[in-house]
């Protein structure tokens, strides 16, 4: 079988750990039977050792099949296109491909509600693991549930989608340099005062609205945000320059990707190329990619 | 002329000032050329000498005449339904009806943005205003705008609105007492924790999309606030057993209205009688109204 799990952007803006969105841009996993376990990489992790030693779905894959006390061997072959640690979701990636692939293999649910839940123990972004699963534009919020309320889910992740239509591109910027996710949300304070709160608050809410309305026009002002964005993009200042220059050149909005380093834009197809064109001049250093969105999710591709 | 407009609910739980939404229970503003200028108060406020002396509707209108060195006389007739200082934005109808007023008879503009923006000069509540203004469910965001960029608008109001389905009904409880929306915006705290903030995020934005796809069942888990509500409801405890009996009898939410002392439960057509009944049962000093929700927003009716 061959798992296919797209790149993720979360956060857009204002919608710290909660809002997401599915870009075409995939990994795919093969998992095939086979007399004797290997692994390959190829594409984005090609070449490093440490990915071939510690690999997160190899383990995950391997644990599963002990639970269930399977002795088989398994030809695992990944073709990888999510660059690693840009912010692009590439470890909800992974994790997501895990879990289809043992429940593939394993359980046989095919409910992607319960690829979901599974995969949130393993991965504390919810705001891209949603979007891996479901592709489109997702709102997500996860609830604490008491353990006598449900013995299965210890947190339950409520979310709604809505899918992004196809006049509508990303131009992505994924810089050399990565920032780690920890050291990104230790730059995070603690607690927020109520003005900045209130302004992400209704912007997203906003957001939420112009995804269902497709009222892209109102993104420009509205993907501001007050929580996060400014003080992670303090610890590579080189995207204060991408953002401007996006906005300037036809960019409905410019956000940081995740917790970066990449930033994602999203623009009307026929502005895309110019848009790259520019990126790509300035930061001719820094991959510029224009992908469609997905609003597929995780497949099962053969 | 007669100028109605509905009474609003904000907050909504989540939507700690920007999300609120337009109840049919309507104030109606009568303004007529006259010999003399009067003043007559039915319903809410009646026989309260303060309303006649000192009111706001008939501030505004005159001091408008004013500045256009208009010298008429007017007799003003109020019929008021919204009930007053109990978070059903009584304040907001005024102010957008007595603009309305001005507009009809002086500016001429019929603009409902710009009597938008004219009443947030005069009321800081963009989540009462913009219900009251354009009806339905509305999300909303307030810019403050640098002055050269906008000579006539110091802030911006960004606001999406989705229209309410028939097949709903708001169940409004209305306490016996007020609780002052300063002293309720005092009972808040200056900053709120990381948790607390990504908690209202996600549920701004979900409920956002809830409105918008019309996924009724999910509003139960998604309407709980954990920045002001709580707070605001230790000021009259008596409001948790309010919103414990409505959602044990089939309130798809139970929020605090603005900063109360209403509470605001949104149902099913079919479950409002029986709903209003429980409640008017246990809380018999209370009134216990069911109303339609209003999609139109300020209307001139004659």
């Amino acid at each position: 079988m061959v798992v296919s799990v797209p790149a993720t952007s979360a956060n857009l803006g204002p919608g710290f750990d909660c809002l997401g969105l599915s870009l075409n841009l995939r990994n795919r996993f093969s998992v095939i039977p086979s007399v004797y376990t290997s692994i390959k990489i190829q594409g984005e992790g090609e070449g490093f050792s440490k990915f071939l030693v510690d690999n997160i779905f190899v383990k995950l894959f391997k644990e599963a099949l002990q639970a269930k006390g399977i002795q088989e061997n398994f030809e695992f072959s990944f073709t990888n296109a999510i660059p690693i640690s840009r912010g692009l979701g590439s470890s909800s990636a992974i994790i997501v491909g895990a879990l289809s692939a043992i429940d593939y293999y394993l359980t046989h649910t095919l409910d992607k509600e319960e690829i979901l839940h599974a995969s949130l123990v393993h991965e504390s972004h919810p705001d891209n693991i949603t979007p891996a699963v479901f592709g489109g534009f997702n709102v997500v919020a996860v609830e604490s549930l008491p353990y006598k309320e449900n013995k299965q889910r210890r947190k339950q992740i409520y979310h709604l989608k809505t899918s992004i239509p196809k006049n509508l591109k990303a131009v992505v910027v994924i810089p050399s340099h990565s920032i780690s996710t920890k050291f990104s949300r230790m730059a995070l304070p603690k607690r927020y005062g109520s003005a900045d709160v209130i302004y992400n608050l209704s912007r997203v809410g906003l957001m939420s609205m112009i995804f269902m309305q497709e009222k892209w026009e109102l993104l420009k002002a509205i993907s501001k945000d007050r929580l996060h964005q400014d003080r992670r993009m303090k610890l590579y200042p080189v995207l204060y320059g991408v953002q401007k220059l996006a906005l300037e050149n036809g960019a409905l909005m410019s956000t940081l990707s995740g917790s970066g380093s990449s930033f994602f834009n999203m623009c009307y197809a026929e502005d895309a190329a110019r848009l790259q064109a520019k990126l790509q001049k300035k930061y001719y250093n820094f991959r510029v990619l224009i992908l469609d969105f997905d609003n597929q999710g995780v497949q099962i591709e053969e």
